[in-house]
């Protein structure tokens, strides 16, 4: 079933040879097993495929991977029927890609020589990858910024999707912020992230265009315990007081929408911010140990709070040093960001690190695509986010220039249901 | 002697506790054995570092690894020596990191907390991963544009280095074209060829600045007979007729500049061309499967040519169809590029996928980083390039965007020898 065995048979394919009848072959592809293949694909199927459908979405708690394609997407048709025809195809060809198949049931080299292929093909001979396909929906697909009702869908927009207010020192870039829909392709090969996110462009041709998307190269934040603490680009591990796939109380508080928070079709979902963080990474690595320190409240061998010696340590904010300054400064990140100052406030990061060539000005154009899963982003990220912006001394190296909200809806629990149908239906 | 090692002592790097003498400390991280990493940090290196000294520079011949990142500095000061320090310190950096160490001699917390660390730290306790460091200079390093001589090298500059013309069809933009030098980082983690580079910047502050800078996520050629040929985001196998490194004879002719070819400071080195390769995978996706591989001149899923069967079987060019047209088209790109067609030149390509984002137009910014290596790119590249240019069918879907060029000088046999000195010297 996956789409390593279409190679064989590709050589038939050779032009010059009549078009074959598409269904023919497709059976002949996806049916016939292939002796040579079939042990070491049933290996790579159980070790590398994730479920797609289920209770919840895949790609929120699964353990992150390794590597990020971002899509935020504009519809450009205000007929619903269409968009909820392309939320079909999608559902489809995402649940054939997060199993390792092609996007199409005839594939990149099944199908008739007189039509494009229904997949693009960069992806022929890779394994699923563990690749996940999360989808969510912006505010101003429920509204335009005109104000208009497109798809008679406004009076279902989430209180929770309201706008996120401008905060202190935001420098956004409108051209890569916003989307009507986002999906977060993320998998162990960034080839199959990116063939993903291709082809739901390619399917979603007429009815959708790119608005602006991101690779990201490196996770940021673990989603189980399971994963070390990674590092992002000043240096330091990120995410150490991330919730976890494996906190299962912590997770109904503060990332799955619970039933009577909003409108039903949201029940059981989680709302996605997306930040696009620039770094300052050549102004930062001029700074002293103990200034990078300082300013982000933990050491940057371990990650331990400077009050501490391991990275899970708790912070002692109350410590102070010989001459009663606190150890762990008023305006560090940690303190700033840690739930114990935002009254409890947690999210579910999954960042990723991000290089987009350079600025123009001889630096890397680096930095953190910053995203985080939570309950409500007004009692979650705003106000963490209000905070960091006035005070965090971080700010002097980082900028941010692009935002995201989306509302992400519950998993599909059966093959017939489509990304989309209980707003929609 | 890995990065890995620091991370059990770096607790002991708390800010609070007073700074500590560098120098033992890095002796601790470095020589001390830790018995519970000893044994997996030895399979680490065997398995993962790839030898920095040797005849040759390494990241050429190399199996090329799975992401790049690739960038072009301008220098920006007029003082020999300064560049000579920065080429010594660039080359010890490169010596440790490639081996899976910092990039000094201190790392990332082993340092003094009142001074910068001498490594950004976003790899610690990463392994080699492939590293490969490949350094190039560019023409404006002989005479800037302006005609200025500035290290008094102008005379040492190779023909073959001559600026490459402009061919049919360019739409190169400047600010990321060219470059003074340019280093190649291929990893099979993109954190840590992210890190190379982001080091050697950090290192040349004031020195140099960073003009350019990609990133590749997926190869799309092989240099080894041990590798699989990939895919490029067309989804077709890439770099079939690739130059490989098991063929010796063959890369002297071809690859490697020989005794006599030119100055003697690049004897057994190399020629890179870069050539970023804007493709627009929208306009391609609706185009028919028999036009794409018309096109090409090969199919789709095995990678033959049209007048084949298997992927590597001989190209028939004088084959006919039913109807007297040619099998492989002439305006095809396989013929087009074919040793054939242009007296038996032959390149090692280096490519790899990227995906920029959006462009601002509904589409993905996608394509194809094309490196590739030669002895001499003005009757290798040229020729071939000039006539692609002109008549590859291709030429509809592809945009060259940026170009460079960069004269790779033989490897370092010796740990004392720094990257330039038998053109600095």
């Amino acid at each position: 079933m996956q789409r390593r065995k279409v190679l064989g048979l590709a050589g038939a394919g050779a032009a010059g040879v009549a078009a074959v009848g598409a269904g023919a072959l497709a059976l002949n592809h996806r049916d016939q097993p292939d002796p040579q293949l079939a042990a070491s694909e049933t290996d790579a199927e159980a070790a590398g495929a994730i479920p797609f459908y289920g209770a919840k979405q895949a790609g929120i708690v699964t353990p992150a991977q390794d590597r990020l394609h971002f899509c935020a997407f504009d519809v450009i048709t205000d007929d619903k029927a269409a968009l909820v025809d392309m939320l079909q195809d999608w559902t489809a060809a995402a649940a054939r890609m997060t199993q390792g198949r092609d996007a199409g049931t005839f594939g990149a080299v099944g199908g008739s020589l007189e039509a494009p292929p229904d997949d693009t093909g960069e992806a022929l001979g890779l394994p699923a990858s563990g690749l996940t396909l999360t989808i969510g929906f912006g505010p101003t697909l429920f509204r335009t910024e005109q104000g208009k009702d497109r798809f008679g869908i406004a009076a279902k927009r989430p209180a929770a999707l309201a706008d996120l207010p401008k905060f202190p020192r935001d420098t956004l870039e409108a051209a890569i912020s916003g989307g009507d829909i986002g999906v977060q392709a993320c998998a162990h090969d960034p080839q199959v992230a990116v063939h993903a996110i291709r082809n739901l462009a390619r399917i979603g041709m007429g009815k959708v265009t790119v608005r602006w998307s991101q690779l990201g190269f490196g996770r940021t934040s673990s989603t189980s315990r399971t994963q070390a603490t990674p590092r992002n680009l000043f240096g330091f591990k990120d995410g150490t007081r991330n919730l976890k796939a494996e906190d299962a109380a912590l997770l109904d508080e503060h990332l799955w929408v619970q039933p009577g928070d909003g409108p039903d079709w949201m029940t059981g979902g989680s709302y996605l911010v997306t930040r696009k963080i620039r770094m300052l990474v050549e102004t930062w690595d001029r700074s002293p140990l103990a200034e990078q320190q300082a300013i982000i409240g933990r050491n940057k061998g371990e990650g331990a709070p400077l009050t501490g010696k391991l990275e899970l340590d708790e912070p002692d904010f109350a410590a102070q040093d010989g001459e009663g300054q606190p150890v762990i400064a008023m305006d560090s990140h940690l303190r700033l960001a840690h739930p114990d100052q935002n009254g409890g406030a947690r999210l579910l990061r999954r960042g990723y690190n991000f290089v987009d060539g350079s600025d123009g000005l001889g630096r890397l154009n680096a930095g953190l695509f910053f995203m985080a899963y939570q309950r409500n982003p007004h009692k979650q990220f705003v106000p963490v986010q209000n905070s960091l912006a006035k005070q965090d001394a971080l700010n002097e190296y980082i900028r941010h220039v692009s935002s995201g909200l989306f509302a992400c809806p519950p998993g599909l629990p059966a093959a017939d249901d489509y990304w989309g149908r209980a707003l929609f239906a």
